[in-house]
């Protein structure tokens, strides 16, 4: 394979070609292919980008026939066939089935961009600075974003400049099991000389996917929603990973039965792997001044297509729900397992998860290398998560066919055995 | 055409659908369509992302073939073929012909992630917070690059929360013709007590878009590249709106001499309207250490795919540039016709641009969307910029026929003489 | 008593002549007398200023004497006697004696202006801009050291600014008894993720004033002098209201054996009400440059020459030490008893404190006000304190005649029977 | 003389000690002494602290008086005889004459308090965050007031930290003769994308004392207070160091018949070198929430008693106005002098100042440091000014007896002399 272009010319900022240093020229459902013609299945896909596989038939179909009929690939935010196609199956399909009253922002199509607008949006709206977020919590690398994102990595080496408007709550689970850590941002809350600026919003994601695949309880969402009602702070869900599906339900917040003010998607939300992203809102909420935020790509046409595409192909009925429920049990399963064998081995390890966002937890960077390492050896793509990296992260294709997940999910085997055996081997 | 669910769901936010209320179905070239067939010129063609016009054929085929044979869409930032294809591209056709040795990173792929990028780098390399911009400087609106943009519009309204970490100057002209602002920029670095925080990088547009097609000179440029390089300071050329050859070169900053040391580019890099973003720097500059910034749609690979294929259509001889310079010049020449036109009629206006970055100034808002309000009317699409809308802007498709801009310069023309005469009559 | 001019031109921010709203005209020991001739029990004495007492006859004279010989009143920081001999006195009474080695920085003469002075220097001694701070700690008002304060009383109504650079953690006791809250903290340190940027130091009050008399267990210092030698962060104590004898040792942190790297002291260093402060700092962190911090008032003289009188007078040996103890077991008996009267009438309240720094924690402001009110009405001054103004807050001075001091609890214990009484009323 | 302990024990940031070198033992109207005995000149007055001169007989004695009575020193903001006495002295003796109707704020008592109490009030009523200050200004080094400072010496080295909420325009004459700098202000302030956010207040010094004696013109000021009513923007003119006299009038602003929305005065406010200072403002303003903005020495009651006899003493009528005026001419002459003799021995200099305010622009620090250096060996001490430096600055007392004034500035002529036969020499 021909790398050296690659290697000379690209920052060293790029990451996943350290992992796996192929050139890959084919991608099909939960299979990517390198130049060699060797066959990868991808339980990274897009790190929740491709919930419905690489390209995806029903998807690229409807993009190439809006692209042969010359339809507007891009128009700014200027009403377009392939808008109104957008916005109708989302309120048809998604909002209404769900009884969901949200008005649309389509933001510049990245994750960061729809964060940014919806934190500054609940600035306007409360008139105040203040953003609460959560500890492991990521949100994006833009200096907005940032300082809600608790990564040291993106936050130093920054000039010392320091991110400013967002304060830092316990997540669920953080203090242990005996603490509800909602406990003390609600003392925080109440108490007037503790520091904590009255919030405009909080910020969470209900499974956090960066951070480690760490679950917030459903009971804890719902009093997290009742103290933002108290306080009048307004309860944004970012489901930008998790959602889409991939919890089981298409918005993951479902389980819980409560209603964000806002509600940020990207990733999977063109269904393609295009650009794309958008902020939910309550009507009320909608306090923008026309062009009060803007950005070149806001409302990619292309997407659209494919996000329509998606919903309907997908969205229709709860066949795809069930079906994540199912798969999420058999990962469920066998991670358990892998996290048996991980820890008789010497080497604690324990599972978690939500649907199919699913980790391993093997507590060390360095064993979490060795397995994804092996298992790339072996042809599966997996990735870390995690403040140290210490998670093994599947974030399948939603519809991956059974015979790619149990292939998959017998590669993690094969590669947990290796390291268990040469990490025996090595102690011994 | 049924606009309801676009009225109803979208964001007040939303502003090019309140300028041009109707539905857009199709687009080719330099025209647009709408759900009514009614066909009109586009001098907007995408706010500088349509460089090559709408779906350009050649781009177009590139990405119908990469799509057929199942090229990989989505692959965060893994090598894959379309990169490769894309670094060949830029490195053999655009870098070395021009001598310039850059490296490349792929951040999120529109203007402000590569904004946040540049200025997050350099706050890096030089361990400094502060990055000096310009009066009228439009660099993107999400937070780190928000503190570079002058509009208050953006930067108002966040709950009382300063944008931080920047300083602005005086662009080329802004004192008037009698003061160069590089002076008092001078002035400022050398003076201990004067208040600017020693920056880590100066960004600027050559030409300004968003700001008001307010055109730096060369000299102006070549001495600002001399004071960065006298005082340590990284000169970043925001090239998003001149680039990718609006002014008559690749790079806006070409016709200067100067060599940056690190480039932003985005819009009409993909050259289809696909979201796609690159920052170019010096190679010893490239501190990044690995995954030290990150976003889900860095390398968008149908981008590189046709960003590729514009670089070889377009950039592998100088035809294009020539065509641009001579369009540049009938559009000028007519813009300074225009302009004498509205002084005569007692609305003082004057003519600027650069290549086919062009504008009227007609010194306010009002008169300015009476123009455009016209032009739309007439079946023209253009918009306005600059701090109060005064600057009407052109910015068609390079590739736009002799007979599309004698048209649309045509419609513009009716659409001065409409509002003159309005004038007139008001004045009667 | 002619107040008029001063109602109609004192800023509405005054607050102490609103409680006690009398002219005072003359101040001795622990009395205050008004206009009318009428005396006062001081148990507020300057928040913790005026540990000797007003006009402490020794510091008086010292300063009459230094007077009358014209001494240098202002130097700016000139080299005087006066503050030869502080230095001396403070060299050989307090740091030799304790084994303290510390190096002296005069910044302006005021507790915020030490506090500025100290994380300023942290943050250059690190090159890190974060500063850890605890719930309910208060630092001072101005910009530096309000980050580091909690209350929203002075961190809101500024325009929205938001205070940077600092980040709270809790205090001793903040989640209850079951919750360690170093272990939260040390949590966030090994946290790559946790949004808890590396601190430059932690700054702490061993005792919160302001804050509601808030104690810290002396182990949980100790753990937390440990913690920041563990992560490299430097260890402030902010020992303006806790240290110069008021909880029994000249420093507060002596009693949990700690060593800080910074301490700053003011309120009572001068001993005589005069504004004055001091930062002492282990002299490998005294990496200022000459001149780096400045400030017309810093090295006040005639605080020096009563500075070094009352080291002299009170801490040539530990008299004024075991007064203290013996004094505040007397404070802590009666507000324990009278804490177990206000519980019994329905109001819940409880004692805490160390030293001569003791309060009674009635759970509401409401309550403490009555108490506090009735009080003035009997002749005694006390305020309150907490988050809520629901601690009853002593601090009278170390040198307070026994018997002065039983008059004031005699008239404290009469208010909580007053308002215990009208309670009952009010409830039945 | 024995500083031993003094340069053991004392911080590195240690400044006017290098200067000189000696521990003063006593001081008298415009005279130090030293250990030694060695009388010397005082041209430096506590850097504008002492404008009625060292241990002024007058205010001792009234000092000295209170404190004969026991009359309060340290109450917190209770009110006092001693704050009565002050606010009439400055109601009827200043404020009323001059037709100006101000409530007083009297935070802690340093100038950068002040300056803190101001900028935050003024955010509180407009709400909004920035300032706008002025190249070359100082306004104190606590992280409120340091934003609006332009030395680079005290905003580096502070962790990377940026300061926050103040925007730089240049002062008047600082972009040369040509141009008026509130052009440019004015022209940013209209510019909706001119990136100045719409200010809440501007904070000016009618003479820049640290930045170099630069004094703005009448005119300049007059326009200046003419854009603030214009844009809603609150004046303030921080006269801590031109205040009191130094110019020739009470307030320095007098001279331009402008009156400022708010005041900040300090260091020669009491009159005696006590550490004292006040906000004035006008009433409409004073928004205030009752303890809103606190401090321990705000209201330090020996320093009211100095500054109301300051007043009364010499307040009274116009002599000390006038005194000033012609003095002020005598330094201006000698000066002038001074400036011409530099500048024919080739080391250019000028001439500057306001009344007593003045200061000859040698243009280097080193020339400048070269001349004070000389001086002190003469038995004169004087400091310099200015970003580099460059300006040796005269602040002597007000009061200085005409013999003091000439024998200072006959020390300074021998001291010029001798450095530009010097130089003479070395460039011989």
């Amino acid at each position: 394979m021909q790398t050296q272009t690659l290697e000379r010319m690209e920052s060293n900022v790029r990451t996943y070609s350290r992992s796996f240093p192929v050139v890959f020229t084919k991608a099909q459902g939960a299979r990517l292919t390198d130049e060699n013609g060797r066959e990868y299945i991808d339980f990274l896909a897009g790190a929740g980008t491709l919930n419905y596989g690489h390209n995806n038939p029903h998807l690229k179909k409807a993009m190439v026939d809006y692209l042969a009929t010359d339809g507007v690939v891009h128009g700014l935010d200027m009403w377009t066939s392939a808008k109104r196609e957008y916005f109708e199956a989302l309120e048809q399909l998604i909002l209404k089935p769900r009884n969901l009253d949200y008005k649309i922002q389509l933001p510049g199509p990245t994750g960061t961009n729809a964060v940014e607008a919806a934190i500054r949006l609940a600035r306007k709206v409360k008139n105040r600075h203040n953003i609460v977020t959560f500890t492991n919590g990521f949100h994006g690398v833009t200096m907005g974003a940032l300082a809600t994102t608790g990564n040291r990595k993106f936050r130093e080496n920054t000039g010392g400049i320091p991110m400013t408007g967002a304060s830092f709550v316990p997540y669920d689970g953080y203090m242990g099991e005996a603490t509800n850590t909602l406990d003390y941002f609600e003392k925080l809350l109440g108490d007037k000389s503790g520091g904590l600026d009255l919030p405009a919003a909080v910020i969470v994601e209900t499974v956090q996917g960066e951070g480690g695949i760490n679950v917030s309880g459903l009971e804890w969402l719902k009093r997290l929603e009742s103290i933002c009602h108290a306080h009048d702070i307004l309860l944004i869900v970012d489901d930008i990973q998790a959602g889409c599906g991939r919890t089981g339900k298409f918005f993951s917040f479902e389980h819980a039965g409560i209603v964000p003010d806002m509600v940020t998607n990207s990733k999977s939300l063109s269904g393609f792997g295009l650009p794309f992203s958008h902020v939910l809102m309550r009507p009320e909420l909608d306090q923008w001044q026309p062009g009060q935020y803007n950005g070149t790509f806001r409302g990619f046409n292309l997407a659209m297509i494919t996000a329509a595409a998606a919903i309907k192909q997908y969205w229709s009925d709860d066949a795809l729900e069930k079906d994540v429920q199912r798969k999420g049990k058999i990962i469920e399963e066998r991670f358990q397992k892998l996290a048996a064998m991980l820890t008789e081995a010497g080497m604690p390890a324990s599972e978690r998860g939500r649907g199919m966002m699913r980790g391993i937890d093997v507590q060390t960077g360095d064993v979490a290398d060795k397995i994804t390492g092996k298992a790339f050896e072996h042809g599966l793509i997996i990735e870390t998560s995690g403040h140290d990296g210490e998670v093994v992260k599947c974030l399948c294709p939603l519809t991956i066919s059974d015979e790619d997940l149990q292939q998959g999910l017998d590669i993690l085997e094969a590669s947990v055995k290796a390291v268990t055996g040469k990490q025996a081997a090595a102690t011994a």
